[in-house]
């Protein structure tokens, strides 16, 4: 029998595991043009958390009492589909369960890249196109420039560090803890925060741009976010993919700094990456491109069993991760 | 002998007389290509405020113990400048002053639109540069959007009001008191809040915007800013002209709602209209013709004598204007 992780209450705060329940499900008929998938990989994201509030957004928010639904690459089992065959590996939308059944044409056979399949969750999936357009497109960061990235030893953020310097770009990250930061570091970015340390963030922002920033890649918001304000240069664009500090706080974010948006003329943008997904194309041949060249590394946080994906979900928002959280099935 | 506002020490919040002083200075000596201007008019603009904190900015601090500057309108009583004539009435920085003696190149000629002379520094001047250029070119209003103006019965924003009827657009404004309201809606403006009325701010704007908003041209920031981002549509663009609320305050802005940002793909961006300037003909060409449409009026708060330029500017911070805060020399 197949089972999935349900929605049993709306966390106020903090997600804790008496919000989620693993059950036995039905994943439901198979018919013409459908694949039934036996996942490998299931992935945890933060803009989940989004999903379960219970208000209007760019994605409806999950139901109470229904499986969660999340990315995941899984080998075909069963297909009345053309063009998918038993044995093809595909990433799609159904996640959060080990058994799904789908309409084959909201799944995407994995390309050739001679990669491991689960990168198709990370740096060549979701997290990596939003690294890629968001600074190269949303942030229109160009070679020479200052990229600045918090939350840089997350799934996101790594991958926004590689392409900054794969662009030849200066790339400085924030992250918590003095390993993620060498880690940060062993990727090539030119330096990484570690917000965590002793020391206001303001003066360590400054001391590692002491040229100001031109481009800073949002995934935290809140005081990362208010910094920038102060430390960028005039004329400097503003990511913003991500504010995971304000994700579990019912606080308002405060901000002493956001009057430098005018002075300095900052343009700020927040962006979601399903707005790109019709420029797959040119972000594989991009990437791949990378990936021969070496140019580009992966690393992932892995939760073994699909039993351990309420504990890496909540990993999101404490730091439980170096690169890419994901769960084996 | 001349006389000229002086900073006599910075203002810690709120600006109060004793931040000032009125002294009789010494123009400064003729010379090839300068001109000496009689000052008709002065103006007073919310964006001095920042001049006067010692930081670096767009534009450089005030000195302590120098005469305070910003724009005028005079007429030329000496000339050692080409095309420039004794009784040229002329626009130009000198301001806080009765007499300046300034060079040729950093004047303009008012052009000739049939308008009060006081206007070029008003609808006609930098405020309506601000208002044009912000709505059209960093808001990306186009006809048939929903235009929200806080600040909508000051200088600026009631020239944004009425740029936006006047291309077409539904225009919603912001402004504190009754008398005020009236006003703008006098100008066309299809509803303006009063946000000094009983009620909270979010609730109001939701009432007054139903479908949401396209543009935010903000001038408050604040409260005003946050409930902004729970009330605009998708791919809306807030032009960030000013945050009056924030100048004289030195507690940090709290948002709520700045979260939206994200999903809702909004675009913040600041600016400065100096970086418009090199567009006055394209602006003079399309004002003017909405002048001579009789689309455009203007009111003016007008206080008599340079003995009140003071009060004058500590009035923009306690809602002591409705339209162009003037001094008439």
């Amino acid at each position: 029998m197949a089972r999935a992780w349900h929605l049993k209450s709306r966390p106020e705060a903090m997600p804790a595991p008496e919000n989620f329940e693993l059950k036995e499900f039905d994943p439901g008929a198979m018919g013409d043009g459908m694949i039934r998938v036996k996942n490998s990989w299931l992935t945890v994201d933060p803009y989940m958390r989004g999903r379960m509030r219970d208000v209007k957004s760019y994605v409806p928010p999950f139901q109470i009492d229904a499986p969660l639904e999340g990315g995941a690459i899984g080998e075909v089992i069963e297909s009345q589909a053309d063009g998918f065959a038993v044995g093809d590996m595909v990433n799609h939308g159904a996640g959060w369960r080990d058994e799904a059944v789908i309409d084959a044409s909201t799944a995407q056979k994995l390309p050739e890249l001679g990669v491991p399949a689960q990168s198709f969750l990370g740096y060549l999936g979701m997290p990596g196109m939003t690294a890629y357009f968001g600074l190269l497109e949303i942030g229109q960061a160009k070679e020479g420039d200052t990229v600045f990235v918090s939350g840089a030893a997350g799934a996101v953020g790594s991958t926004v560090i590689q392409i900054a310097k794969a662009k030849g770009m200066k790339a400085i990250g924030s992250a918590g803890g003095a390993d993620k930061c060498e880690w940060v570091k062993s990727l090539g970015a030119d330096d990484c925060i570690d917000y965590k340390s002793d020391g206001d963030l303001l003066h360590k922002m400054m001391d590692a741009m002491p040229n100001g920033l031109d481009v800073y890649f949002d995934n935290v918001g809140g005081e990362h976010l208010d910094c920038a304000f102060a430390v960028a240069n005039p004329g400097a664009r503003f990511a913003e993919c991500g504010m995971i500090s304000g994700y579990n706080s019912t606080d308002p974010m405060e901000f002493r700094y956001i009057m430098n948006l005018i002075g300095k003329g900052i343009m700020m943008k927040g962006f979601i990456v399903t707005q790109f997904m019709a420029r797959a194309a040119e972000f594989y041949q991009d990437m791949g491109a990378m990936v021969a060249d070496g140019k580009l590394e992966s690393q992932e946080t892995v939760h073994d069993g699909i039993e351990s994906q309420v504990d890496a979900f909540i990993g999101l928002f404490t730091g439980g991760n170096t690169g890419k959280m994901l769960v084996k099935v």
